[in-house]
């Protein structure tokens, strides 16, 4: 038995002695679906899975594995597009699975808050808040698995981030359990606390590398009561970005979704769910997916058609169809889903999160896709997302033809020749996904020194150890 | 010549010599205004007031101070209300205030964002937006002097908040000078950007411990064009809070103000303002001053109408009157304004800055009225704020004829009275004013060991030698 086996099985053993057998999975086999990402591109181990059922067994797993000398990597619904969850060094670095810590700790209508655990399903929070009337506003793709304290963790986006913000603008309060295993309560749910540095931002965004968020106070909202969504065909992405600023004035505060989408999405989405028929009639260069809510008195309806037969007679929409009912709207939304399955379907293929500001971010969407072209002719490069926040997913796909080898220089250059127009638009190579282990390395190629240093000197002084998801996001020199 | 002002007239001299006579107030005549506070309560002195006009000048004094081992206490507007801003030891002490650094660099419609430098006023800055038809929606009464770098440190709220959050909300990206003088450049406006843990977090509402904030992106909205101002008496606090949630729901997101007045309000602001007439015929036990607003397509009159007409015939609104025109609605407006101005006629007088979760506001105010009574029967203690905040400003107003120790004694014993409150109902001691040097001792008291770790070890990461605005917020042990 080779000395780093041995290691590894007298920590597994420690580990269930101090923390007891239900808490600890030491079978690899068991620990398989911890250690695989969302889409199935990389398969790594760990030491063990550990899966506290409280607070407390949290922090004790955290001294557990300090006396040990073991890392920590935290998981929530193992949704991840970075590898932030997956560890890079399997005979040192634990997992630490929220999944058992679920339970919703308070839902107060007349605070318009909620607290849950971490490990709960982003999913399961906006149906047990909907039954008291209530919205938790966060939505995207992968809320049916993902977990709140991921979502913190991440700072996770997706279709609403126009109205709502992102997970940190729904965040009241958190609880974390730090490195050395003491408890950080700050599971307030106050609007307004001006008491000194709002230590909550620092763990929102940080993917673990600053402690386990073991519990999260979120704002509510009123459900909205009137929902209208539109699918509508443009000219060009131009002309979708030019029709997003008229919304959001016309509109005001009130819309809640603004997807742009290629013709090929539409392809993609039959591609990957046959049943789905095309809902507006005529090819147009690009389709805008838009809803409108509201709660209480407002007239959605009246509102979104008013709006509609304005941008028409204007010529600012070529076409369009509204959503008879809320089961049609849904059925709209599915295109939007069924695109990223359909891609999915495609094979390993190039998938980038990136931002821009509103201004510029029709030219550098067309020039992006310009240059793609030019590498790629035989590829499907296609682009889509949420124009309101300046945030476009560039994807390349290889034709069906392509083998590995030329997939995988695909993605390479591929990836290149984005990030590198993303850094002449001043952009952000990573919009709402983080950071990761996946894109470590272009993160830190492109940090100035000062942003560097600040970012290493917060993490030396929250983990001066460095057991936090060591591997993800920046590095100590 | 004693060896204190032997060192400081040196120092002096040799900030002159090192950034330009223009650049440094010398003499205590000139520093007399950096040196008082808002409300006139304490006035203190600094070695130097430096008064940089650009980021390189702020480097450079940053450099300047550390060479010299000299402090810095960085100042906006000065219309702080903690003392975050006045030095506490004078001879060590150097303001470095951004007034000269007042230029708005970039005003993007199409962006919905503006970058301007941390000396701007914040009406100043609401002007020019407003120029460009766009909307920033900070709103408080000292806006008019303060500066948007003050705010930032400070995390202002004010009015508006329910609507559109805390200065933290609408900050985009920050340009730092850090302790050592190097600059940190993260002056974007991208709405998601998900590279690592956000910085601009961490000097949001740090009150200039961590850094000097030099220039400000900040988000844009579309302008108002319709704005409906209601002044509404209800049966109690209670009612008002009942109404805020109803409010809430029937006019979706489209709210934009909720403050409620005691009748005691009105007295105080004719005080302070002999021509205001009474709006509203009868006495109510409680007052309601609400605005809706919102461009575009939205018909913002219609809606107050109806919910007005639905609360009125529910009894859950006694009698009320709307603005008939702008010009009427910002005269309701100065009722709580000049509510404010009528507390400072009446001599040195406590106010506190609080907040509890909503569901428990109207218990903990009763409460804490009662409390007071008990203890100044004399004295008027009134309580107002931001409802849909949850945040109440518990003030105490002792009689004419007391003198300064029994106003003394009133303000020490208040305060601790309602502190106590607060801390039974899990509130904060500051909602939106911040800690600075007036609430340190408050604030520290009863910071978890958990929390107080961290905040020190985030201070002595980012500023190792102590030498950022030292005395604010908290003391390393």
């Amino acid at each position: 038995m080779n000395a780093v086996l041995n290691t590894v099985l007298q920590a597994r053993a420690a580990l269930v002695e101090r923390l007891g057998q239900d808490a600890v999975l030491t079978d690899p086999a068991d620990q398989a679906r911890y250690c695989r990402d969302w889409h199935g591109d990389v398969a790594s181990g760990t030491v063990a899975v550990i899966r506290p059922r409280s607070t407390e067994d949290v922090s004790k797993a955290m001294r557990a594995c300090a006396e040990l000398g073991l890392a920590v990597v935290p998981q929530g619904g193992n949704t991840g597009l970075v590898l932030g969850g997956i560890p890079d060094q399997p005979d040192h670095q634990v997992i630490i699975s929220l999944e058992r810590m679920n339970r919703v700790r308070r839902i107060d209508e007349d605070d318009f808050s909620a607290v849950v655990e971490a490990g709960c399903i982003v999913a399961n929070i906006k149906e047990a808040v909907d039954a008291h009337g209530m919205l938790f506003p966060l939505g995207f793709g992968a809320e049916g698995s993902a977990q709140i304290g991921g979502s913190v963790g991440t700072n996770a986006g997706g279709i609403n981030v126009l109205r709502y913000g992102m997970t940190r603008e729904l965040v009241l309060g958190l609880e974390v359990v730090l490195p050395d295993g003491s408890i950080w309560d700050g599971l307030t749910t106050l609007r307004k606390d001006n008491r000194g540095i709002s230590l909550r931002q620092l763990f929102i965004g940080a993917e673990g590398t600053l402690g386990i968020v073991t519990a999260v106070a979120l704002k509510l909202l009123p459900r909205p009561t009137q929902v209208e969504t539109a699918l509508l065909g443009v000219a060009s992405l131009h002309d979708a970005i030019a029709l997003y600023r008229r919304a959001r004035r016309d509109c005001c505060d009130l819309m809640t979704a603004f997807e742009f989408m290629p013709p090929e999405a539409f392809m993609l989405a039959i591609e990957a769910q046959p049943d789905l028929k095309m809902p507006i009639a005529g090819d147009y260069p690009a389709y805008v997916l838009m809803e409108v809510s509201g709660s209480g008195l407002v007239d959605i309806k009246t509102l979104l058609d008013q709006f509609l037969e304005n941008v028409l007679e204007d010529g600012m929409v070529q076409d369009g169809v509204v959503a008879a009912s809320r089961a049609q709207g849904i059925n709209l939304w599915r295109f939007r889903e069924g695109m990223n399955e359909g891609q999915a379907m495609r094979g390993v293929h190039l998938r980038t999160d990136v931002s821009v500001s509103l201004s510029t971010m029709a030219e550098f969407v067309e020039r992006t896709l310009f240059v793609l072209k030019q590498a790629f002719p035989d590829s499907l490069s296609i682009a889509y997302g949420h124009v309101g926040d300046g945030n476009a997913h560039i994807n390349v796909l290889p034709p069906a033809s392509a083998d590995i080898a030329e997939r995988q220089r695909i993605l390479y250059v591929g990836k290149n020749l984005i990030n590198e127009l993303v850094y002449e638009y001043q952009g952000s190579i990573s919009a709402e996904h983080g950071i990761g282990r996946l894109k470590r390395p272009e993160f830190e190629q492109k940090l100035a020194p000062a942003h560097k240093a600040l970012l290493v000197a917060i993490r030396k002084a929250i983990d001066p150890e460095g057991r936090m998801n060591p591997g993800c996001q920046v590095l100590a020199d």
